[in-house]
């Protein structure tokens, strides 16, 4: 498989890149026919990654305004931020801070897929104490059918 | 921060990469200091997978034969289980399958940090129902001081 | 097993019942010996909806002042809520409302059990994101011993 | 709303149906235009639960042989078994046992909705101890997009 | 508060007495109104541990033969659990071994109260690698009402 | 194994000290080679004990300003609290209050182990209802190795 052969590898890919190269990958996965979205959140409460997450989607027009796209966006939200929390969802209320860029990332599930996109929510970061350099990075992703 | 400034996002590229690059990434990461084993597994058994992880970890030498670095390894090992089972560490137990690659990369925390070394266990690959192609990426990053 | 004959579906038909036919079944579910009571509760604060439970239960004299009540009625309650969330308890933190009817009945627990009696708590309700008709139905049920 | 206007409470209702209740239920669930499937289970593992659920949706072709119609189920059977369980997806190995009958219903997620159909599984049955009589009933609900 | 004034600390004490010293602490306990069940399990199955609990309470009496005890119980034990397990109820399943004495007691849930009797299951032990040696303590306490 | 063997007794031994007892334990705990830390706690926000947990450690000199030791110490602190909490983290988020003692301690896994320090901390109080006497004994006990 390659590189853009599937829309979550895309995603991590997007989310992890340093500096100007998210924007270069993001370009080239478009090209390959998939739809790119990312952000930056950070935040002690996960109710405003979620939003970020979702407000990003729908400004860009990855999602259109109906609730199906929105239930199935919230729902690999929710799986991504599972790798982000691990065990837990809570930040600011068990005393710890999360930042992170995202790619949201819509197209076929694997190439060759004929059944219809799917959407990958991507997320890296650091997460950590509420002290400045208190922190160690962590990783999500969450894949639902649109 | 560059590509090979922390073990997080560098086992992510490795347990990420395609074919060949998966290699060349590892040597890259080894001349920045960082020490990687790479693996694959695939299983409906949880357990399977942690042993995995740790008997290459124990054969290539990245941990000791203590249990103080068996401890940090089986801990980063379930936060990396926490993404790819999103809220539950069962895999056949609850009717699903997952193959993976994964890299654990031992290493300074961030770049500068010379508070010892940290373990990085991440894992990229499918899961889904026990049917061919019934199948969706996911992803997980376990980060803990050894 | 006929329609009265246990704790948890009384409480469940009761829960979703379309306008007056609540109230016709709870004075039917009255006749057959169970205590019953209802009410609706909406909110983005789980402890709210804890909150709505107790009181009415407290209020209309189905659980006594002392903590053994409160305690079997405050674990089905949170019984019912995990059907509720599946998965998570946060409701607003996650950024999500969720609006109900609930019954919570006092009897045998199954025809003919001498033992003493159960609390059954059900909840049935839309769940969805803090935006007018995005959301859908959930149902949960909690059944403890007094 | 009406008692046939949404798929959770049709699945419910059916699901608790006392005797041949249930077929007259899903006679006229399916006059409102809802696709209905039901069945029983019993088991100690949960696995075959999923799997009871899946064979039934697919054997009367409730779903297609696709795979993401097969990861809509899988998810909505997951939640309701999230109100089965209440905190915990394991049966035998938390030394419970587990007898249900379930309902798997498809259609509009609330009356005049066009957005496309949804799928709800319910399910009612008694978990308990491994020993006769020593049980008590539970509930779950699933519903997501397809 | 004196050290037999409440079930919980009396279990917790006689599960993580040293050698002979639980037997006369039981001794103390049953002095003061409790009664007293300890046993030893160690199993990678949470099934036999709950079993053991469950085998010595009702082989002494502790509990009857009905269901709500036994239900009561059975919570209280899963809640034990919780602690030995913190976030995961699975033992073998995640590649880990558990060895505990555990102590089930009897009795009003303060000293004073009048509401009749609560029950306590406290565990102590180790959990670890299944290797010799690699493992560390771990300790839970479910208390209910009975 | 004596009871000054391994710092999760000691630390579990003087969380649940009766009055003056918990100092001289302490005291003795310290003549057999482990840093001792203790204080009480209560309230509704988990970050607010798990602050109270980390400051008192901080303050008495047991761990040091670095991050390693304040994540070795978070984690047993969060491992102790799903021992109190029993499946969820929330206290005033689920309508219940928490008051406890918490003790960490810091020394040689078991005796004779020569691998470096390990953190444990254990907490025990009351948890119930936000109303003077509905609550009971709740434990918790989080292992690391430092």
């Amino acid at each position: 498989m390659g590189q853009f052969s599937s829309p979550g590898r895309v995603a991590l890919q997007i989310a992890m890149a340093v500096g100007a190269e998210g924007e270069t990958l993001a370009a080239r996965a478009r090209d390959h026919g998939f739809a790119v979205v990312t952000g930056k959140a950070g935040s002690m409460d996960v109710q405003k990654i979620i939003a970020a997450v979702e407000t990003a989607a729908k400004r860009e027009g990855l999602i259109d305004e109906g609730y199906r796209a929105e239930h199935a966006l919230y729902h690999a939200t929710l799986d991504a931020l599972q790798g982000m929390g691990r065990g837990h969802l809570e930040l600011g209320g068990i005393l710890r801070t999360l930042g992170l860029r995202f790619a949201v990332v819509k197209g076929a599930r694997i190439r060759g897929d004929a059944e219809g996109p799917w959407l990958a929510v991507a997320m890296y970061g650091m997460i950590g104490a509420p002290r400045r350099g208190h922190e160690h990075e962590v990783c999500g992703l969450g894949v639902n059918h649109l």
